[in-house]
């Protein structure tokens, strides 16, 4: 039932070219590091999880096609190639904590051969592919709960199955609840400047036959004056240790939307989108994206070219704006850092 | 310096071609009915103001070219093209305002030729255009008296020269004021779906030299809560007898945020825009358009061509979220009707 958003076959990280939907689903076979840097950078694959995994799959082609003569050349090797990919985009924090296990994977291995290595990388890879899968399903799981029959559900970007290596965050609560019968209707921000909700969360919902409704964003709180909306569900690039949450730029009106029409505001992510050395969300760096993708729209002119653009990629929601967040080892409520701790944190 | 929207001229209405910018600036030379009704509908002319002048030159097209043996064929004829032009788009009240008053200019002349009542429908239209002009300049002196040097504001969609035959309604208070020496930054929201916060406003304050910075609709919460907005100008569609106000949709969605960051949100509009036949906004009839507005950006699909779509083109901001609604003849606060009534009402 999952698209197979991302995949390791003939030895290459096989990627839907998330640019193209849905006009065309078009499948990426990337064989070298910059060509997974560039897949990242130009959102061919996005979404949280989705990023780290494909990093972690970039590190194994950065290293395996480079002669190293010691395990000191091996170790500078795989520096220069996480710092490379820790480029590619500045805030989901999935990306530095895939790098880092993909570092930590080879570090007590000095005297083994590079075959050994590389081999070793590739299965880290694919752990934590694996555990994404099973992630997904704990998330939904746990999610589901939150949902009632008859229930209308606002989300907004894409945190479905296009984010992930299987069912997604917010989109795969949906997904469980409906395995369980509960009758659901989604309405899908279009999530302007990238458009991903029209783009990919339609598309997908489309795929998975939920009923759905797109939006532009600036139609949300209509809707939700009028009673169409019970519930929001959005997934999360990183969380600060008190719950502070960086998501797609949007995220934040949402959270005030839902406070002003006193409707619940769920957060759903992994537990490796907490990034615990931030106190709050004021730390986290927030991306600032090309004014060409709001000034144009696929390559259609829709203001003037020399007009100033603010365009950044994502924005902080306070705690407490946020009803809950649901991660894969059960649902936190405020105080946030004492709920994560619960859980047992970042182990 | 206004960009002249709307003219009479050749015996024809000359407009700017409003969904042709920023991209081009082509005038149009309607010479019939169908044609202004059309460019109503297609929002090639758009603004309430705008949209009531080009009614009163459509019923002055419709009228001359049929000959009419009676004044009783006549008043049919006037009462079909005004049934009519009222189809075109049903939200903005000035459209029915300026039919009425088109009526009313001929009532009592049942014994006159067509050609003296054809010269009295033309000056009337004439007269409403004028008088628009006059509105724009008073609607900005009030309005520039709440804004103060190195103010930062927030406009949505268009209300400015494009939407009248002057200044604009939000953007001519704008004007103004720098013309008194204030230094203004603005943001423009794009205005999903039809983007005419991006093609137009930014286009129209690039022309008069305005410091202006475009964003989406969904980044203007992320503004306010970082403190880089003072103030919200925004014009509007139709004002109930409370205050209630249909404008743009994504209007409520500022209102909302203002209230919430503790933002002034300021409305400004010509009386004509108030309809004290209805009680509160529940009974503006609100527009809704083409699902395909949304699906796709200037014919690039941009979402799945058989997903559902809500796209109503208004919403209605409750008068409680309005902190003043400016008018030509003063600045109303709440109880808006009393405080409308106490500037003379509807007269």
């Amino acid at each position: 039932m999952p698209i197979p958003t991302l995949e390791w076959k003939r030895n290459s990280l096989r990627i839907i070219d998330q640019t193209k939907l849905p006009a065309q689903l078009v499948y990426l076979e990337l064989d070298n590091l910059q060509s997974v840097w560039r897949a990242i950078k130009n959102l061919q694959v996005r979404g949280a999880p989705a990023i780290g995994i494909a990093a972690a799959f970039a590190v194994v082609l950065g290293i395996r096609d480079v002669r190293l003569k010691s395990f000191s050349q091996f170790e500078n090797r795989l520096k220069r190639v996480t710092e490379y990919l820790r480029q590619a985009r500045p805030t989901a924090v999935n990306l530095f904590w895939a790098l880092e296990r993909m570092e930590r994977a080879v570090r007590l291995h000095a005297h083994k051969s590079q075959a050994f290595l590389n081999r070793l990388l590739l299965k880290e890879a694919q752990k934590i592919l694996q555990e994404d899968k099973d992630i997904c399903r704990s998330l939904a799981r746990f999610g589901s709960k939150l949902i009632k029959d008859k229930d209308i559900i606002l989300t907004h970007c894409n945190a479905g199955a296009l984010a992930t290596a299987d069912f997604g965050t917010a989109l795969g609560v949906i997904y469980q609840a409906r395995l369980q019968g509960k009758r659901i209707k989604v309405y899908a921000d279009e999530t302007r400047p990238v458009l991903q909700g029209a783009r990919l969360t339609c598309w997908e919902l489309l795929q998975h036959k939920v009923d759905v409704t797109l939006i532009c964003d600036n139609m949300a709180a209509e809707l939700m004056k009028e009673g169409k909306i019970n519930k929001i569900f959005v997934g999360a690039d990183r969380i600060a240790a008190n719950g502070d949450t960086a998501n797609k730029i949007g995220t934040y009106n949402l959270a005030v939307l839902a406070c002003f029409h006193r409707l619940p505001f769920y957060v759903v992510a992994p537990v490796s989108s907490f990034d615990l050395r931030l106190r709050t969300g004021k730390d986290i760096p927030i991306e600032q994206r090309d004014p060409q993708e709001v000034r144009s729209v696929f390559g259609r002119q829709v203001a003037p070219a020399n007009v100033k653009v603010y365009n950044p990629a994502f924005d902080v929601t306070p705690q407490h704006l946020i009803s809950a967040i649901v991660t894969e080892r059960g649902i936190l409520r405020r105080p946030y850092k004492k709920s994560f701790k619960k859980i047992g944190g970042l182990k």
